[in-house]
């Protein structure tokens, strides 16, 4: 129940123990088309482009990140927790000229400090986290597209911790390429990230095109600036999944069913039920851990449905109550990052745990390791609260 | 019994079913020590940093020269096949001023000629791969370990190809740096990168380090010229898989389960066991192909044991056959890249398919395909040659 990875769906865990085939088998290559058709249900784009990367979610960052960054291009980075520093230091070593804006951790910024700021250093990039798992909030991003689109700015976002459990709209909000991983709301491991890029953000990377020596033939693509990376170089790794299916990387097979059966899971419950599973849940989880007399941190409008910060209360060893936790009941919660590291638990509702049984559980047991460490708590007030969060979900 | 990937062993598909656990909870950090220790087995060293970089074999080819290359280092990389190329290219795009020296495919270099070339370009690291399965050859490494401490130059190779088929020493052969993956004699699916850093290659690399923005304290290490790629900056994931687990990527718990149950079954075989075995196979494959009265491409004597290069006879047409195989007997063989496409079939005899029962099956299924074909063939050749490697080896 932390702010993950979490624990699989077991049915993704069962897709993945399944024989491998080869890497240009016609079975292997119907699996890589399904799996895009898939995943642009999940990102609702049309993207041409939506395909796995083979790495863990950073891996998506740095690939997005290095394929659309020349070195020397300047790239707006708003910053409202411990992931967008991630995206300034992927881009800072991409080459890029990077430029900062920062909110307070809990908070996020308005469109118009976005577009004042874009004003104010021109990017040709805007990269943005969308939800935080640090600070467990999440920027709107439905009114940035627009700005960017006025200012002639890409705009990126990393999805990882926010896709299928929150409202996300990759074509309507303007994206032009997103990254993601399995390892939140999606229910599988990590270790591999899916991503999607709109044509302008395709025509942009494949301006810098640079088919690799080894398989070059007369007439290929050779580029005086190439994508500084080749395992990152989304250019190939487009021809890779795409009709010409050109030898790049081996494909990660089983990461792959394990990413189509995540797919597949979400596709087929509905991708808006999806979320609101994780509205409910993570509803439940809030009302419990006020009804049990904590406090939470946070701009709780913006709040993700899947992850909730509670402030460790005065006197409260926070990694001791994680310990007990862990050890005696089983469950898994979080610290944080940063500022926050030691001031919050993070306690996730997400994938294959945003479920009543698990909510209870985690409450039933929270209440009882903070009484044995001196906290006051409100018997019963957890599991109450959350209890009512479910009826009236029933009754409405 | 194509040239890899190749089907898994049943037993690394199952214990990839594992249900995940969190990322520091004691029993996942107690997986990644075992794998640690596991692959210091295979890798036959002793190197502290012997660990898995999340992604394809080419992820660790990218992670180890980004890592060891800076900018400007002359990097000396010697061609005999496909694999070669692919060197080039990342050490090209990691910056470094790349000089090249190539034999003709199918033959390798003399450690004469390296060492003539490392005294022309004074290089920083030798780049070269060890089996290159383009070819089918592996280029002997146990005299250039000397010949680059004598010169002051870092020793990288590449095994995806040749691990567990063929010895490997590196320790024994003064290796710096080594990268691998699970898709070939391993028996497990691509999508992780076993590696191994010598002392000498980690000074190299943390002399680089900088942490993150986002979880960088105070006093911590800031570089100058950090590595240019966070997800593959060595100096990090040595701090994530040391007793710091200081936080990077998320590690892909999956593929590390599918990574340490390859090495289990590995050391529990005996590293040795297991190179004999593929020899054995090899050998009948080998046998079995001439006894069909078919040609063999490439130095017999370097041939790596795992893989065999079949000259298309004259008025087949190479790819017929292969649907042929795969689509009405289940068999995938591969061709070959550049020179060699269309040219040679590729037969592999790795991991799990280095048996008895798939040598046999696919020499009876390749005769009768080649007969339909047009081709002539030894009626009974094939099985009874590699029939007749199988009896001295149980005789001798």
């Amino acid at each position: 129940m932390g702010p993950g990875p979490v624990n699989a769906d077991p049915r993704v865990l069962r897709a993945m123990s399944a024989q491998l085939v080869g890497q240009y088998d016609p079975s292997m290559t119907a699996y890589m088309n399904e799996t895009m058709e898939l995943y642009r249900g999940v990102f609702k784009t049309t993207n041409e482009q939506t395909l796995l990367i083979d790495g863990t979610s950073r891996a998506g960052i740095e690939a997005a990140l290095v394929s659309l960054i020349s070195p020397g291009d300047r790239v707006l980075v708003p910053i409202f927790g411990r992931f967008g520093h991630l995206l300034r230091e992927i881009a800072e070593r991409a080459g890029a000229e990077v430029h900062v804006r920062e909110v307070e951790w809990g908070t996020v910024f308005t469109p118009a400090q976005i577009e004042q700021a874009i004003r104010e250093t021109k990017p040709a990039l805007l990269a943005i986290v969308h939800g935080d798992t640090s600070t467990t909030v999440a920027q709107p991003l439905d009114e940035l597209g627009d700005i960017c689109a006025r200012h002639g700015v890409l705009f990126y976002t990393d999805v990882t911790a926010s896709l299928a459990g929150n409202t996300f709209e990759a074509d309507a909000w303007g994206l032009d390429a997103v990254t993601a991983g399995l390892q939140k709301c999606l229910g599988g491991p990590s270790g591999s990230a899916p991503a999607t890029f709109s044509p302008r953000a395709v025509e942009v990377i494949n301006a810098r095109k640079s088919i690799e020596a080894g398989i070059r033939e007369a007439g290929d693509a050779v580029s005086a600036h190439p994508i500084r990376s080749n395992y990152f170089d989304l250019s190939m790794i487009f021809d890779y999944w795409g009709p010409k299916r050109l030898n790049h990387h081996t494909e990660a097979t089983t990461m792959l069913y394990g990413a189509r059966e995540c797919a597949r899971l979400l596709v087929d419950e509905g991708i808006d039920a999806a979320v609101e599973r994780h509205r409910l849940h993570g509803a439940a989880m809030l009302a419990g851990v006020q009804g049990l007399g904590l406090a939470v941190f946070g701009d709780l409008e913006h709040r993700m449905n899947n992850v909730v910060a509670v402030r460790i209360p005065e006197g409260v060893t926070g990694d001791a109550v994680r310990g007990e936790l862990l050890n005696d009941f089983g469950i898994e919660i979080g610290t944080s990052f940063g500022p926050l590291h030691g001031k919050v638990w993070r306690i996730g509702t997400m994938g294959y745990n945003a479920r009543k049984d698990t909510v209870l559980t985690t409450l039933a047991a929270l209440e009882q390791v903070l009484r044995r460490s001196g906290a006051t708590v409100t018997g019963g007030g957890g599991v109450g609260a959350a209890y009512e969060v479910y009826q009236d979900a029933a009754g409405s």
